[in-house]
């Protein structure tokens, strides 16, 4: 029987909402605030859910300490108290939307967690939007 | 890859759970103090949830002004601030459990949205109560 | 050394906003859609903090059982699925405002609690706005 | 179309992760802080969902009272105030993992809700770690 | 008897801690990851407290559409999807901490409040930190 | 002009509310279910709230690292994961009931932070129960 175990993280960090293919008056129109040119951030609230089969030697799924670390290393590290567009190699060229960071999370955690296990991210943008993969 | 966006929202209204076809014995037995005479009501707590696939341009699944203003303009218009069983259309014949309006919120945001999106919708009843669909 | 504690509770109530010794139109103007004749509802989510000194053979300010058996005997049992306007007798002509409500709460519990302690209530209308006494 | 109605419990207890087939060393290498001999423990928070279609005589998937007090019955009574490792049978021989007390919960409640609903139940076992089953 | 009225609010910023008037090395250590020189962001969830008598008129103490306005059109307008070392008036020569915030927020309502109110301002930076004034 | 910052921490441990000096009979009177003889436990949620004068050079009113550390050292290592009766030297002969435990952290914290300050302890036993102190 399949069980998911959930652990939550948090970073904080600043981004801009801007396609350089675009006019600047486009950009204002589809990005309305999130478009202001010296950035805005957020608290980003993060679930990570893992989904397996109990181990019956440890009646745990995963190991919720290595994977407490893993989001630690892998993702705090990386984007906590960052510029997104500024800061990061995985935002060069792409939009810090709430859509593609949690993409990005997902992707980054997914090959670091062993094939047999699926994966579920949570991403908080504000305590009123959410986005979810996996 | 499939991503999923939430967006909050809420309304307060009263309400009354009572079936015309029955006694007012067996209504006060089935529904209980639900079935109070002159009303009662809630906060009603709405997560509305949109799937889809990114847009390479926006970097967004639907746009959230778009939806806020969806949501706003035919739910909360509609049901804020309102008895449900006397000022509503949508419950003159329908008891308005959490269930059935989280069934009717489902029904006239699913007619408002493209049908490339799967629509799931939340709605809390109370901070202990809640109902899903989608 | 005084020590507060506080006890959660709620009910579901309907209300509205009208001031009978005023025209339609100014209860429109001054309680907006507060005033919608049909009543409308929340969940009112109440905090109720009694301060006072450690029993030291307790280990107890006050007995927690007591309390919630108190609460739920003259708060809840009152208040709860009802119809503020019209089914209690505290609010036949005091306006039922979240201000109101909280002072009635407020007075009914002073009322039953040894002098020796202090009371101060906190009255949630909404997740997003909250009224306090004492 | 299928409906989710959640209903929200919770209970406090005691708990200590320990496999008597591993040494000391072991134990305390797997399960951490989890391992500390006389027990620690934790509000357990419970969320059950059942799924089935809406009773168009009720509006409603279940009765919210019956699955109130089935909760109450079959897990509250049984767990609240106890020290899951000593004092519960279905832990005698079974670690008290938040992936085993899940699917424990999941287990009693399965056997008594009619055939034709879904079971699904999340448990938190701090409000940072949460798991699932059904 | 004094009764306290609150509404919540939030804005979305971006923000540094410097001190110009120390050295790159200071700042590391004082303000830590806060120091980093892309600026990184916040949901401020901000909750305005006012108090006051009861108008027997009225049965509130202020007219909250009043006061949500105000904050909407004094703070929100101000702060919300700013850089508020870049882009405020009031973070030009003041170090945008927390607390300060909270001491400018306060300062801007207090000059519009009638003297007859307290006001008490509680600003959170993140959900597990907030400041309080007043 | 006074400003408080409040750092939240936590900690689970198991406790059991008994007075040796009492009958079992008046200790299950007394206690009720907290009285179990074997434990249970809670997730004891923690507010540090610290009010002094905002340091014009760095904008704060305390180092919240330097805070943080200071509860993790003195609250958390003392009390994480622990059985407050049998594993602590604070509650040998003193009932941890969470008045009792909001009174001793906030005396061990007192105890380190310079007279300058005051010091207020917020501690949650539940979500529903909490108790406060300063």
């Amino acid at each position: 029987m399949k069980v998911s175990v959930t652990r939550r993280a948090h970073f904080n960090a600043a981004h801009r909402l801007h396609n350089p293919a675009w006019s600047d008056e486009k950009n204002r129109e589809v990005f309305g605030l999130c478009n202001s040119p010296n950035f805005h951030g957020h608290n980003y609230e993060l679930e990570v859910r893992v989904t397996g089969e109990i181990d019956p030697e440890t009646g745990m799924v995963v190991d919720l300490g290595w994977l407490a670390q893993l989001i630690k290393r892998e993702i705090e590290l990386r984007f906590d108290h960052k510029n997104l567009n500024l800061d990061t190699a995985e935002f060069q060229s792409l939009i810090p939307t709430a859509e593609n960071i949690c993409l990005i999370v997902w992707r980054i955690l997914r090959g670091h967690l062993p094939e047999k296990f699926e994966l579920h991210i949570r991403l908080y943008e504000t305590p009123r939007n959410f986005v979810e993969i996996g």
